[in-house]
């Protein structure tokens, strides 16, 4: 089972992926933590490039999709034909949302590069942790004055293209209100889980 | 005016490029020559994960276009729009035929790879020095009995399709025998070259 967590920055998905790896650990579910870019000897440089150098937003995209491809060939890949399950913080879907829809390269086009990049190698659960835009800049702790319109434009952006992939991919996403107390995310979150691990659809 | 050298390994692009370029030099033509990957401070690094890091087919072309999206953006560009002429020792036509026919990852994915990545700027003139797939071998120095039948098949549909886009694309693919004699080479690409610059098509 390959399951990727996804939503705005400060949505909490680093703390329910510790509270999903916690249960697997507990039940003797054996699982493979993954993050982007990264995850591999390549991967960890390709991090460091988009962190540290400058470039244009192709470029950018390009380089997420390279850390994607070595990541799918080498952990994710043999990990699935393993049996073991794989948590993503954050796959292909963040590339939709974030250059395709925010930075306007165009969501069809990156879907198509996601196509190339993954193998077709998609999650079978995506987790998406829904908060609104201003709660952003509160967990981020900017003040909002500081924030352009245009920011708030791309936040809004990706928001609208996370819900619109939810509706064109009901079986695989999950919606869920990121605004809600943690433990009660985190009950939704193993409810799914089991129930697909029962074979299940949920 | 945008300059691209293509060919197989060993086809003879660095001594004619060196040749056009003293040519320019000679006439007051202001250039710029580009090399692949590279060419960038973003590039130059691609280029050192490209040498040294393992990595899988796809990975490696999207990091070959992660460079050639900054080149376009940063060097490319700017370059044109100064009305100076670009010389590139290959460019987009090289991923179609190595990647996509050589190593197999699609002639028509390569190519709409390409397009995304160059932001579809492509050289006004492609000189595509054709040499056998033989000369290669020669040429390189290695002895052939040490080359698998693979690789023999590999330079053969690399050569093949650029035939291909040779016929796809007439007026900017000029293809020219490699085996000829170098200042007879020199001569030709001279010929084309100023007579594109006079608006003619050759």
């Amino acid at each position: 089972m390959f399951i990727s967590f996804e939503g705005l920055d400060g949505c909490g998905k680093s703390t329910q992926i510790e509270l999903l790896a916690a249960y697997f650990e507990r039940n003797g579910i054996e699982y493979v933590r993954v993050r982007e870019p990264g995850g591999t000897s390549l991967g960890e440089e390709i991090r460091k490039l988009l962190l540290h150098k400058e470039m244009c937003a192709r470029s950018e995209l390009l380089l997420f999709l390279a850390s994607r491809a070595q990541l799918v060939e080498e952990v994710i890949k043999p990990a699935l034909s393993r049996g073991v399950v794989v948590i993503a913080d954050r796959f292909a879907h963040s590339s939709n949302a974030y250059q395709g829809c925010g930075r306007g390269l165009g969501y069809e086009l990156v879907k198509s590069l996601n196509d190339f990049a993954t193998d077709r190698v998609y999650p079978d659960i995506v987790f998406f942790l829904d908060i609104p835009e201003e709660t952003v800049f509160q967990r981020l702790g900017v003040e909002k004055d500081r924030i352009e319109r245009e920011t708030s434009e791309f936040w809004r952006n990706v928001r609208t293209c996370y819900m619109k992939m939810a509706q064109e991919e009901p079986e695989r996403f999950i919606v869920i209100d990121g605004t809600a107390d943690v433990s009660e995310i985190h009950e939704k979150i193993i409810g799914v889980v089991r129930a697909r691990m029962r074979g299940k659809k949920y």
